[in-house]
């Protein structure tokens, strides 16, 4: 069944209106989530969206909350969430971000107590719109195993890189964990195994079966050591530059709430567009269309759903429609 | 065969005299490839210099050249690196992101036409050391193979992450490829297979093969899909900000020179030490000690070597005491 993305977004406003938001913020969490859903995000479109109202319900997301700034040095702020909806901070952290950035090149900005972005894309292609490179990042509960470990210890720590580009941004917007648990969800709903292992299950071992990985919460690391690295790093830059809670605080605290991102924009030096373009066709060059940069699908998808409405879940459709 | 640090060092800036290096300028790069070897990486030490100081005989990097900046906004700076030596400039480019940071908060340099970093770990310990979180990223010559191809399109494009810690700085230092060529090197010389897959054989299939992979030169990144979008974004990201040369034309030109890079120093919010004590301690705990954090083993190498010497391969010693 296919949904038209106005009577989604339109839908998703009048629930989030039920449970005590305001006029325009509904508007704005309502067009993120149709958004992700347009763009074949489905884990953090619809699919997510029962579970970000039980979190309004239970008091994790506060609907009118605003965040607020605590420190800044010209290029570079840290802001404190108060539990507002993490798409609102997320948004009004890079539209922060470009600012500082249209000031001063560069603009950083860290928020901790907020809450789940939903899909970090989201703020990639806020800033390539707005004519920025992007860079963001998030922590998130323990569900990555480190490197020589055999215990959820790490968060899946996404990150997001993003370029503005005439002919559709590029926009890389990836887990820390080779699958993210909402794919893994994906395969196991198709009851599919994972193409390369990704995590482990209950006894340790590497595994390529998404339940056993899910049951576990022992997710594989891109890269094995390295992605076990990369994802500390993501979580100390945050505690380091936010003050905000840790992975080893939200895992403790058992729901993720109140988590800490960052907000990187940059200005690109105009007149290297042709550069971009250069390295966009050497990477595909000999691989005909099999070769495609980040981004390039969400895009295809994005046009795809305009056009033909974008495919629902029929039941969690029909739980939306009764909410 | 174990040799002292202090020796290394004389030695190497003996030879960089001899080359035609100004002795400011052959102390810095002899103490930084020194440092490399008495940390461990080998690969980028002693093992690297010989091929380094031909690339200064082939006219590749130039002695005395002097970086310049091109463009400034505040925070944000561009370089132009007249392919003077890859250290040198990178030292530079650190020291000049931390001036901004301390001035604005973050500070981001990037150049253009400068040479092989030789290990970029060591601009991540230089921020640490000045107390900065520190960022960097370079291009490379084309060896890691993209998702869904079967010839090397993209850079093994390395990012380094540092964060200050008075216990010992945190420092992740990774190749975007699965092992980075010098690991590969290592492998091949022991005439050990890889643990992982490591890249492709010339044939196209997965292989844990080193020879076979060096041969071919289409290295795995790390993660599949992952980490060909994430070299991809840093060789887009490091074009966008300075103009430089991508990967493309690094390797049409046949020769790693002129390559472009990224350096970001930023101010951490003080009074979060404890929290990034608290990461360490959760991502260790329950697994002994064979959890250990980015860095940890770079410590403990340099202090043993610095009390014991650093251990060389003996050809390549004796190479270097005969230039």
């Amino acid at each position: 069944m296919n949904v038209d993305f106005l009577i989604l977004r339109e839908e998703f406003r009048r629930v989030l209106l039920k449970i005590g938001f305001e006029e325009a913020r509904a508007e704005l969490c309502a067009r993120i989530f149709a958004e992700n859903s347009r763009d074949g995000v489905h884990t953090h479109g619809l699919n997510r969206f029962p579970s970000f109202v039980r979190a309004v319900q239970d008091g994790l997301v506060i609907p009118s909350a605003e965040p607020e700034r605590l420190t800044a040095m010209a290029a570079l702020e840290s802001w404190e969430g108060n539990l507002a909806p993490g798409i609102y901070n997320a948004i009004r952290c890079m539209d922060r971000a470009i600012e500082l950035a249209g000031e001063y090149g560069i603009g950083c900005v860290s928020i901790r107590n907020t809450n789940h972005w939903m899909r970090g894309g989201t703020y990639g292609w806020q800033a390539a719109e707005a004519g920025y490179l992007g860079i963001c990042f998030t922590n998130t509960i323990a569900n990555v195993t480190p490197w020589g470990g055999s215990e959820p210890r790490l968060g899946n720590n996404p990150m997001v890189i993003a370029v503005p580009r005439a002919e559709g941004h590029i926009v890389l917007d990836m887990a820390i964990s080779q699958y993210s648990f909402g794919k893994m969800q994906e395969y196991k709903f198709r009851n599919e195994a994972l193409p390369f292992a990704g995590g482990y299950d209950a006894e340790g071992n590497l595994s390529q079966d998404p339940g056993k990985i899910i049951a576990s919460q022992r997710a594989l690391p891109i890269g094995y050591w390295k992605g076990s690295g990369l994802s500390m790093l993501i979580d100390i830059l945050l505690t380091s530059l936010s003050g905000g809670r840790t992975t080893a605080d939200i895992t403790k605290g058992g729901a993720e709430s109140g988590v800490s991102q960052c907000f990187i924009a940059i200005k690109p030096e105009s007149g290297n567009e042709a550069l971009i373009e250069q390295i966009v066709e050497f990477t595909k060059s000999g691989h005909q269309d099999a070769v495609r940069y980040p981004g390039e699908s969400t895009l295809a998808k994005r046009n795809t759903h305009l056009k033909e409405g974008i495919p629902v879940n029929e039941k969690i459709w029909n739980d939306v429609l009764n909410m």
